[in-house]
């Protein structure tokens, strides 16, 4: 919990100095609200038990219950963040940072804008998020729903397979061009030509180089479709660059997303393996498969999925990022175990101690004031505990102060103030404690 | 949600000062964890629809899965808070504050101490937040369940009657000495002169004299049970003096607090109605009454819950305080709304603009420095918005400051800084605007 806070803290953070509010939703939605949200994975969805009244499901991811809460309080605009647990009646993988409750961490803009700047904003959000965590270097990689359906149909694919094969191209990252093929053609019933085709396109990556390039293309730049997702890919590194998010970002082709509802520019952010993972992955295997150590953030534009909820189809353009909250949690700890530093679990800065017997209404009244003083304190719930003990409790969960009171100090009008790292031991006038721990603190 | 994180924020920074760790749990529990543990109250559980798998349940309270999580750990010294949504099959009431899905938020402290020293710091605590949230007078009752118990039995309750006569005690804030006297006598099957009895103490209430002429009673003062309640809250308020805190604590041998789990001192914090309300009272109603505007805050000990889950029953003392957040919520929503102030929903510090066409860039270059240095900004999402609406906005959301880029203020090196409030503008050199904001700001 002490890490999870530290995220929460620098992505909420983030999230605001961007502007966004934030909302609730509750655990469960009417379950005829997730109904047909989520093709196959319906199965995975935790139904409430039929016990009268609605019947009820717990919420499968945030969008969801985000875009209702759009058009239930007839919203139109709107730039917020939305964390909470989310539930799948999956096989949990803690290895995998797979479980069946887990959080979700979204930031989404919706309303009507001009092309490309609330996109911009998003991915310069995931790469201020990302940098600030200190996760090591990533790649966002960025793509167009456009883009690939242009491609899709350019090389022959009739329009109601589209969905199929954005499912097989999104597998590239972690199966071989052949595999992929092979669905298309054998489970997909796509020509060979036309998926060889598809494959010459999706495999291409690259900068903005890559956009002018196709951009020249005699077929694609023939595409209406290619061409808007083209020139807006276009747009967003010329925003990108102005707001100097750059460096890591570049074009993949291959980058579909598993979402039905995308409708425009897709994201995905992955870590890189760091030098002594990248030496030893170079020696064993792919250098493709360096890019591949996981996503840990993603989104994308999805125009048309708040129409489905509305009775009068009225749409809210919308774009969006989740942070992959669990992953990171789980790098994040694993950083910890690594660097075998202790990380403290509370924020404790003084332990009010006595060295003598029947001093525990001394350290009543004492911890009281610096209570009120607004210091974080605490004392053994002991009447005469051994001053061992108390300096033991210190080292054990990190206080690093220790005020001790004793007949003498109490005589003189002061307070013995130990560090407990150095063992230093200085007697501080009463008067004078508050903004000595104050000081020492900062 | 702007409340919510106001009242939150004071209230873990008020559990944090004291050296609280915080914890997290499931929301959904093991169906058998919670069987046994609500009485009558089961029927309101929400149990999972059986899809294969454990049985499960919605959690009902934080403090059971607070004890299966200290035992499942082997726990045996812990201090820590736990905020959560529990979930109850009720009959919803916003105007009551009763929901389905609502917030709980609790403070235990675990482990085998002295006497009244975690008691009084869990006292404190209440008193510490209920202060700081400014929530008008209130006063916190205070009660020992061995004292009722010892009650009980010198006026000749038989044991297996204890928990239904305290149930039929703890109504007395809500209804007449006599109807629960005739609860007593007639569903509960008690002599009437024993109901009387019960009657003459349990309508005592005072400060801790009360508890100096208690321990002369002839026969409360050889009842061990009775002796040990008001030995310890005499204790109690020792300690609750040198914390700076017995002005608005007050003994009330009524309270008995509806949950079974509690072993012994026992507390409840209410509101008092404001001057204007108190006044209409005392004109139309008992002044008794006045002390039922609605409990806020309680909590007591609880020494034998944590062993019920244990297989080899090994105790482990615990004192706790739960917080009453969704009337505290509920409160608070009031006081803005009578306030008619306008609660801002972000904390946006400056609204970057432009006063002509084609400054899209400029903006974006300008709110990307802003951000790198922690300003928390927006901008509009248009490529040529107009003056009006970008200041509009900023007078919709309580935006304070507009940075504006414009030809003239680009060849000048500088940016016109607008006070919304006053419409004061200045321009300010571009390096020295950070600092500007900052300083505006603080």
């Amino acid at each position: 919990m002490a890490i999870r806070e530290k995220v929460f803290g620098t992505i909420v953070n983030c999230f605001k100095r961007h502007g966004a509010q934030t909302i609730d939703t509750p655990v469960f939605e009417l379950k005829e609200t997730l109904t047909e949200k989520y093709g196959e994975e319906y199965k995975l969805i935790y139904n409430l038990e039929d016990q009268g009244g609605e019947l009820l499901s717990l919420r499968y991811d945030l969008t969801v219950p985000f875009a209702r809460y759009l058009v239930m309080n007839k919203i139109t605009n709107f730039k917020c963040y939305h964390i909470g647990k989310v539930y799948r009646r999956d096989h949990p993988s803690i290895r995998r940072g797979r479980y069946r409750e887990f959080y979700q961490c979204d930031f989404d803009i919706a309303g009507k804008y001009d092309p490309m700047i609330p996109d911009a904003e998003c991915m310069k959000i995931v790469h201020e998020i990302l940098t600030e965590l200190q996760l090591g270097d990533f790649l966002i990689k960025v793509n167009d729903r456009r883009i690939l359906e242009g491609i899709f149909e350019v090389c022959g694919v009739p329009g109601n397979k589209f969905q199929k094969v954005c499912s097989c191209v999104d597998k590239l990252d972690k199966i071989s061009w052949e595999d992929v093929k092979n669905e298309m053609v054998g489970e997909n019933g796509l020509a060979p030509e036309a998926a060889d085709q598809i494959g010459a396109y999706v495999r291409l990556n690259g900068g903005i180089s890559l956009i002018e390039q196709l951009l020249q293309d005699p077929r694609l730049s023939q595409n209406k479709l290619a061409l808007e997702g083209l020139e807006d890919i276009k747009m967003l590194f010329r925003y990108l660059r102005l707001f100097g998010v750059t460096d890591n970002v570049f074009i993949d082709l291959s980058l579909a997303r598993g979402l039905d509802y995308y409708t425009g520019v897709i994201y995905e952010a992955v870590l890189l393996p760091n030098q002594g993972e990248m030496q030893f992955q170079q020696q064993n295997d792919h250098a493709e498969e360096l890019l591949n150590v996981g996503s840990v953030a993603g989104g994308g534009r999805y125009d048309e999925l708040v129409g489905m909820f509305d009775a009068k189809d009225r749409k809210v353009p919308c774009v969006g990022l989740s942070i992959g909250i669990e992953r990171i949690f789980a790098v994040m700890e694993q950083k910890a175990e690594i660097s075998e530093e202790k990380i403290r679990t509370t924020d404790t800065q003084i332990l009010v101690a006595a060295a003598q017997k029947n001093f525990l209404e001394e350290r009543m009244k004492l911890i009281s004031d610096l209570w009120s003083a607004g210091i974080k304190a605490e004392m053994l719930y002991k009447k005469d505990p051994k001053l061992l003990s108390q300096l033991h409790y210190c080292e054990e969960t990190g206080i690093p102060l220790v005020a001790i009171v004793g007949e003498q100090e109490l005589n003189d009008g002061v307070v013995k103030l130990r560090i407990v790292s150095t063992r230093e031991e200085i007697n501080v006038p009463r008067g004078n404690l508050i903004e000595e721990i104050k000081k020492r603190s900062s």
